[in-house]
């Protein structure tokens, strides 16, 4: 049986694109298994997009073909690779960040850049705007199809080669943890960050403890109250605010039923700084 | 052959969440045959979740494993269940009231409960909060794939025992049938009202005939105007209201190519009462 | 195998209609590949489904179903047919101008008329007003599993008789070509028109040159400015307008990490004329 084959981009679904890229890989290969992350990365945002790769790809199988496509400078001179992670999975993308948060957390062991003119679909003439259906998605299925053996495609460079976002870590100052706000759990507005469980359990807190939560972007403070930390958004009430861990394992901040982010009119990003302190 | 595996939840499809059941699934059985109904139930909406089941699950063979994951009480004490229907198809969803339309309409012959710590995800970790991937879509795999035999999974539990959303009943009233607006046909704003086609042709309307409409909530009366009924919205001009059968064999009220909804502004639930009178 | 099966529609994914359309799939054959083209076609917009499915077509093979679904005269008169193209892809849709473009971009070489009554889900019941489950999907799902045979399935008709929307031809005017804005990339506001890169290069351009761009509606003058054509995107500054050979091998305006279309205020179809002149 082919691996699966995962497509993300920032193409949404409401035209024909990402369906053209179903469509390029049914026909290198009908037997495909394809799937989709999500379409719906905000356009350009190759950070998002890294993070939705870490996001999900451990809970797919070893061997699965992820194509990432968020490709503010297609047609420039950045690199088409392939990555392959710790656990033998592979992600098409090119090379911009969009491997930042995989090379950190899942671990990269090898990295391949290929040729963009001899790996594109022979039909896909004079346009040099799409990328994602003439050169990745094309790519991938082959790749998923076993058309094409990693270990012999395009030519190794070092895994420290590939281009990565800056990422600031979370630390430990005292009795407080301070970190960023990395993403948005997006249809329910919870914050998640950069701040792994471990380090949180570092204060010592058990569930029902309170902390005092601090959250100030570059201008500004933007919240400063004490909120309870518990197992789920149930054990407090509807509208309350709660700390939890989230489904990633790192500190998340929500307001059961609500929107947090709504509510303090909270972004993401490194200069949304976010503290926890034990009281 | 494994059976067909249904997700629906309201977690839409902006970031990875979906997506990391979809692995979940692929890990389980990659033979699996994975479909969405949708996950655009507005957020901890029950009663939608269980009406999208009830719209949809006679379409689909015997033998479908449908993963319904509404949830705000995620984490508390309500049980997790898998419910068999009358025609042999599976429902996996916390014991919410997101069964309510399945037991009234489709028919459940049997419940099981089963235990959420030792059906989870073996890499699930230490979050609480993301039972749809590390609980729900495991389980439903699983079953899909026939690794569970739902005859001797969990504890058999009455079926009388589900939670069950109040359900108001429409009824004749003389030469008026009277019922609720139970749902939209979202994009079009169609009303979609409880009244079933039997009812309704208690009557003795035919196609052509006009009826006074009237639509009223808890604070007001919100319209009253006499409407055709005819077989589809092509029978009557642009722009012009229609009474007519849905897709479900219920009453429904449009505007036909408008959006009745949005034109009077009208909403879903057991405070929004509809009737039709014969003139 | 059986054919990929290519659903398209405009209703959204957000309530249960389209996956009561994979269960019929599903019912009829459990070994079918079901695929989406998009289901967020604006609604009756019979000009954008046809468009959509130029788009895609050519990047799926030989034998594929598509089966489109925007059908503002449900339960009329209008015919329901089969197309074959001249790759010998099919195309199930009622016949109200969604062939239009196929039938001019790609080539029909046979329309097939077929009867809705005799080809309807047995399950149906009194509704008349979701031919996409009951008929479309019904018929689709049986022509990808190989239960119809094109050849001897409905009534072959001209294919002269099939529904065309109006399409204006672009032209050469000395130094100018002048054409339409047909559509747009939706999520990123690029300008798609109907000029080809042929007519285009008839103006003998080279990357690099600058052309003035003129786009008026039935109104007034809308845009007129000097742009650059480049070959992509990355070529230009970010925030700059640029011309450039789509996806589609037409000419596109775009503006480099920006929405032209939502910078100007553009709008599409036959009253949004386009032009450009050599400087």
């Amino acid at each position: 049986m082919s691996n699966a084959l995962v497509f993300q981009t920032d193409f949404g679904l409401g035209d024909g694109a990402v369906s053209a890229m179903y469509g390029v890989a049914n026909t290198v290969d009908p037997n495909l298994r394809i799937f989709d992350l999500t379409h719906d990365i905000p356009q350009y945002n190759i950070w998002e997009a890294s993070y939705r790769l870490r996001q999900t790809i451990n809970y797919w199988p070893e061997g699965t073909v992820f194509v990432s496509v968020v490709d503010p400078g297609v047609g420039s001179t950045r690199r088409s690779v392939i990555a392959k992670t710790s656990r033998n999975q592979f992600i098409i993308t090119p090379d911009n960040g969009t491997l930042t948060h995989i090379k950190k957390v899942a671990g990269i062991k090898a990295v391949h850049v290929f040729d963009e003119k001899a790996n594109k679909l022979p039909s896909a003439g004079e346009s040099y705007t799409f990328y994602g259906r003439d050169i990745y998605a094309y790519t991938g299925a082959r790749l998923a199809a076993g058309l094409i053996d990693f270990d012999v495609f395009g030519e190794a460079v070092p895994v420290e080669s590939i281009v990565e976002l800056p990422v600031i870590p979370a630390y430990r100052d005292g009795e407080r943890v301070v970190g960023m706000i990395d993403v948005l759990d997006v249809r329910f507005g919870n914050l998640w960050t950069n701040i792994d469980h471990n380090l949180f359990h570092a204060l010592d807190v058990t569930h029902g403890d309170r902390l005092e939560v601090t959250i100030r972007n570059d201008t500004r403070n933007v919240y400063k109250n004490t909120v309870v930390f518990a197992r789920s958004f149930a054990a407090v009430a509807i509208g309350e605010p709660v700390i939890y861990i989230n489904s990633l394992e790192n500190v998340g901040v929500a307001i059961n039923q609500g929107s947090f982010a709504k509510a303090y009119t909270i972004g993401t990003g490194s200069n949304w700084h976010i503290a926890f302190q034990k009281l």
